[in-house]
């Protein structure tokens, strides 16, 4: 399909960030991100199914690798331990290499609400997700939801602060640095700070 | 206003649920609704913006006490703490009472992907709001926004157990059950069993 567009998928993406960003998600045409990348409209089809796609196209891989490592995980880890093992390959095999391109989407999808609420409903879905497969693993009650739910709020911490990094720590580590956090936060009693730890 | 409608109010919602429920949120007009209610589409229209803030009216409400109350809690309470307060005093001054509908509710936004969608959207406005409260007493870093996750995370699994619950349980107890939960899920290591627990 690329044989004669070399990389015509990531000049896309790279051409419809700039143009969200330049003049707003709601205001850029497919037209022109075909042009800011040198190609095709017909090409940009053939990658994308419309230009909001540019910005969700990695949401079903997401679930589908959490979801089998978390079926796949070790019947030794905790319910969480799964979830956040399950997150950190996320992160190395899909995340860590695409910084700039995370950074990018996360500022176009802050500035505007529809993109906004399509990404709390993305990330509904996948909790409710990775609590199906917590339950396929015997994991009974409220446990799978809440699990899930803590699971999801780490990870979309972590990469928030990913996001606005300068430095050089990975997405792994912010996850499992934001594990502690909620760790810390969930059980702390009275007024000892929370920050710091871990 | 309704001096002349006793509790036109509660009789349009219950009314309004009662299609909802019979023929689906789409199928229903806000005139079937007056009309099953013995009320006249003008009356509704004082109490409710359109057919939807019948099922989101209390939002606003939500959100204002839950941030007033976190904004008043002692200094004393860590920030999980002070949410889970304000969480309390909600489930027993706005909740309470009102179990017959909260059930009917969740039964028609479950049923409905764009009720459910208005729910993730309420839900994550309110955990921002309650971040910014954490943040103005002082919490730094990530831990705002992973105590206000969490709150929210616990609400929501503790409103749905009451929802479904016959017994004569709270709210305000499945809430303080449901942090017990999150608390034993969040630091689970190993394979040791989480359900029971508090």
């Amino acid at each position: 399909m690329s044989r004669w567009e070399p990389n015509a998928r990531g000049r896309l993406e790279q051409a419809a960030l700039e143009l969200y960003r330049e003049r707003g998600f709601d205001d850029t045409t497919v037209a022109e991100i075909a042009a800011r990348a040198g190609l095709t409209e017909r090409t940009f089809f053939r990658h994308f199914a419309d230009k909001r796609e540019v910005l969700f196209s990695g949401a079903g891989a997401l679930q589908d690798l959490l979801v089998s490592k978390v079926d796949d995980a070790p019947e030794s880890l905790s319910p969480i331990e799964a979830i956040v093992a399950a997150l950190v390959e996320a992160a190395d095999g899909m995340f860590e290499e695409r910084r700039p391109f995370a950074r990018g989407r996360q500022a176009v999808i802050a500035a505007n609400r529809e993109l906004e609420e399509r990404e709390l409903v993305k990330f509904a879905a996948l909790s409710a997700a990775l609590a199906g497969a917590l339950r396929r693993r015997g994991v009974t009650g409220p446990a799978a939801s809440l699990a899930a739910d803590a699971g999801i709020a780490v990870f979309r911490v972590a990469f928030d602060r990913w996001t606005e990094d300068t430095g050089e720590d990975t997405l792994a580590y912010f996850i499992r640095a934001s594990l502690g956090d909620l760790q810390a936060v969930a059980t702390q009693r009275g007024s000892a700070p929370v920050t710091g730890r871990r």
